[in-house]
């Protein structure tokens, strides 16, 4: 039976995460329909959309767990359907089943045994902060879905300095919640920035070869921490070695958070 | 009694534009309480606001009654009150009483007489224009309720070339629709012109002493239909002498209008 990866991108401040929130165990029950408002998330949306356009009942995989309001440019998601449907017009086919805050921007066939989560060797991401230049207290209006607001001036060049001494592998522990329910709190992160975008405006871009629980909002926090002079960007190894979460900064909202791209092993 | 000008931005996605949907005339009563999400309009909410800040009602004339969906970011409103308050922390102080999707940006003191509709020497728009490429039929995601979406290739030289044969003194019957409801159509444009952003993405620049009802959105419908090759830079002329709506292009849907600014004599 084919196998499809899609790369799907949304605007996530209408759903409750990726999960859907109910049974994850594969069923061969058909999927329920549209998910109430109090339940919608982009997999259930996904899943009906799918639905309607194989006409079988499918189960989507997803490599990324995102929060309620953390969006996606390039989430990717694999189901596996009897049908076989030309590749090329999967994406228009499926998007235009789907409400306007999701889109399938790539589709391509895969192998039987693709997963999308033990497959994956890189992820980036991109947290959105705006700040205060002027202390006029303005929050960010048209991008306030987008965007973290901090009332406080940001020292980019800094932000930078404690960036690059996350580069690397290390214990993250700090960096996640006490209860993040996996085995190992080790991982690489490839690259970490702080870009200045325009005047009250930077965003850190982040890879890496996986991410704990609310990993990039706890960095994000902490680097947003060493912006404002609270934290000194020689204490980033310190609070890595500490091993505990109350050494790093606060965990940022959501809305500034972006799933930017995936790798797989080609 | 003193009188104070407020420059009002406002995200019009959720709002069913300006004004208020009940009677306009000045009326003694209390104004209501929080409108019903079915008539929530940017004047019901900014009353409410100010009524709480002031501790009195307030009746607020706004300089142009924009539609539902269209943003603003320097709506201009005047309103009178018994109460002095410093006006440099009026923005703030009416801001953190408004809901999120506007914003009171700046206050000051005017004349008792001041009005926001007749003093008004000139206005600015910009229309958001997204179209494709590539032909791969994407719409714009996070950026959907602030940009208007076009499936072709949009010449913007030609644009160009059609947009400044807009600028001066017009009848603009044509760029009107047909039951306008204005004694005279005759406005003149300042300027206008269509600026490429990056691939794929371009806004129109207008700024007039006036503007009729609809005509920043069939101003930019007719662009567009030139950006495609429909119409010749060369027909607008044409199209304005004809004082026939039928003459110009499409009404381009709300989404994509924001009014910028507004300038007042000084």
């Amino acid at each position: 039976m084919p196998r499809y990866k899609l790369t799907v991108a949304y605007d996530g401040t209408n759903f409750h995460g990726w999960q859907k929130q109910q049974s994850s165990t594969v069923s061969d029950e058909p999927v329920a329909a549209e998910p109430t408002p109090e339940i919608r998330t982009v997999q259930g949306v996904l899943e009906q959309a799918i639905r309607e356009t194989v006409r079988e009942p499918v189960r989507i995989l997803g490599a990324s767990r995102t929060d309620a309001r953390v969006h996606a440019l390039g989430q990717v998601a694999a189901f596996t359907t009897t049908r076989e449907i030309p590749v090329d017009r999967l994406p228009q086919a499926i998007s235009s089943r789907l409400p306007e805050d999701v889109q399938v921007r790539a589709a391509e066939i895969v192998s039987e045994s693709f997963s999308p989560i033990s497959d994956c060797i890189a992820k980036g991401y991109r947290y959105r902060i705006a700040h205060d230049v002027l202390q006029r207290r303005q929050q960010p209006l048209f991008d306030r879905h987008f965007t973290f607001w901090t009332p406080y001036e940001l020292d980019v060049v800094t932000m930078n300095d404690a960036a690059r001494r996350l580069i690397g592998e290390h214990d993250f522990a700090s960096f996640t919640r006490v209860a993040h329910g996996r085995d190992s709190t080790i991982r690489t992160v490839f690259n970490c920035q702080v870009e200045q975008q325009k005047a009250g405006h930077c965003y850190i871009d982040i890879s890496g070869n996986g991410f704990l629980y609310n990993m990039v909002r706890i960095i994000a926090g902490t680097l947003v921490d060493v912006g404002r002079g609270q934290i000194e960007p020689e204490r980033i190894a310190e609070i890595l070695n500490a091993n505990d979460r109350a050494a790093a900064g606060p965990t940022l909202p959501p809305e500034g958070l972006c799933l930017r791209w995936i790798k797989y092993r080609t």
